[in-house]
């Protein structure tokens, strides 16, 4: 048995029962040694299997032989399992070789949800979150997603948006998306939402700095609607009050 | 003191311990009916204020007048307060008449993430919201980003996909998108996502049968790399496996 776990943004808090349940069931738990730091309460007379970056498919074939002995394991990832998390190439992995192995998908409060909470109210109309990491998605695509989105007036959610390797990514896609996003209009800036060091800022798209933006940030770009009052964000839904 | 809670689909399993601990302060619960009538268990010994549909601003408008007397309230939204919820109404009123309401958004698993860990991992790769409902939309606007959300490749959840009064418009979605996605690209269905009668339906974008679905039903069409393997859905995030 296989529980996919979303544990949210980084506090206990925002943990759905779900997950808390499975990791409090697991026998093993699996994860990025950076996320089972976030849940050194639930990993007590646990065995645990840790590893680094980039080594997600060692990590969930392991996850897959230890659940084929029998013991019930927990293989977590930040945010929600099923964005940009660890339940695709868990499935990919147990479907492709027809693997007998149950898997469930346990839901929970990804990145974006979480920052819009902390600046108020930016994802209240149609939104889209496109990461801008090329590791696994040509850049060509990920600038045609930027344009389109920008153009449909989407409120748009960055994941991955700067890391040192890609410095340039972010100044890239705010050069794409000033196609259709006036310099008025206001993006938010969520640092390690949930977790100790978080931080949040609140700019326009011509006073925007790239240099407050890390791999752990979360940047909102609001629509046409969408203002700034004081700290918060909001994008109206289009009542009349 | 208003708290704006996100109580996930439908089950408690779903909540996260943030909203469970907002519902248990609160003095007054107010919602909408249907949305009350998942959360008996904490409404027991409050003040509750219910309504119906197309209340939200009276509902609202009553929560900040409680606050305003010294009483913590707890408006609860399905899913996530802050998509397509109350949470941006809310801090609206708050933040329009300059009340000196504190208000706290606790964010909650949306419908869209709940479907997806039932159907499998839909939403692995860059993916948007787009509500179907032209109540506070003008319908032209949904056209437009339904059609460039396609041509972007987005995987695309549709909320509020069909009404009684609007039985057309999800036919009219697929004929849009239809210009981009093929005919075999996946759509996942399920309806009623954590509740009782929750239902699963994984079929292509040729075969949908959209009688099968109203406004509690989440649809989600899938990217030019989604599969389906069995009665689960995979968008894969890119790793060669």
């Amino acid at each position: 048995m296989i529980y996919v776990v979303g544990i949210g943004p980084g506090s206990k808090e925002m943990m759905t029962l779900e997950a808390i349940k499975a990791m409090e069931d697991a026998d093993v738990i699996v994860g990025y040694k950076t996320y089972i730091n976030l849940i050194t309460e639930f990993i007590q007379d646990k065995e645990v299997v840790q590893n680094g970056m980039r080594q997600e498919i060692d990590r969930c074939k392991q996850a897959v032989e230890i659940a084929k002995t029998g013991k019930k394991v927990a293989v977590i990832s930040s945010g929600d399992a099923g964005i940009y998390g660890m339940a695709g190439l868990i499935l990919e992995l147990t479907t492709k070789e027809e693997q007998e192995v149950s898997v469930k998908v346990i839901p929970g409060v990804t990145t974006s949800i979480g920052a819009a909470a902390i600046l108020g109210a930016p994802i209240m109309h149609d939104f889209c979150h496109i990461s801008l990491s090329d590791l696994l998605t040509p850049w060509e695509v990920i600038e045609k997603r930027l344009k389109l989105a920008a153009d449909a007036d989407f409120v748009i959610c960055l994941y991955n948006p700067r890391s040192k390797g890609r410095s340039e990514h972010l100044a890239r896609a705010f050069e794409i998306m000033g196609e259709f996003k006036g310099g008025n209009t206001p993006v938010g800036i969520v640092k390690d939402v949930g977790r100790e060091k978080e931080e949040k800022f609140v700019c326009t798209f011509d006073t925007m700095d790239f240099e407050r933006v890390d791999m752990t940030t979360m940047v909102v770009i609001g629509n046409k609607s969408t203002f700034i009052h004081d700290d918060l964000m909001i994008t109206p839904r289009g009542y009349t009050v």
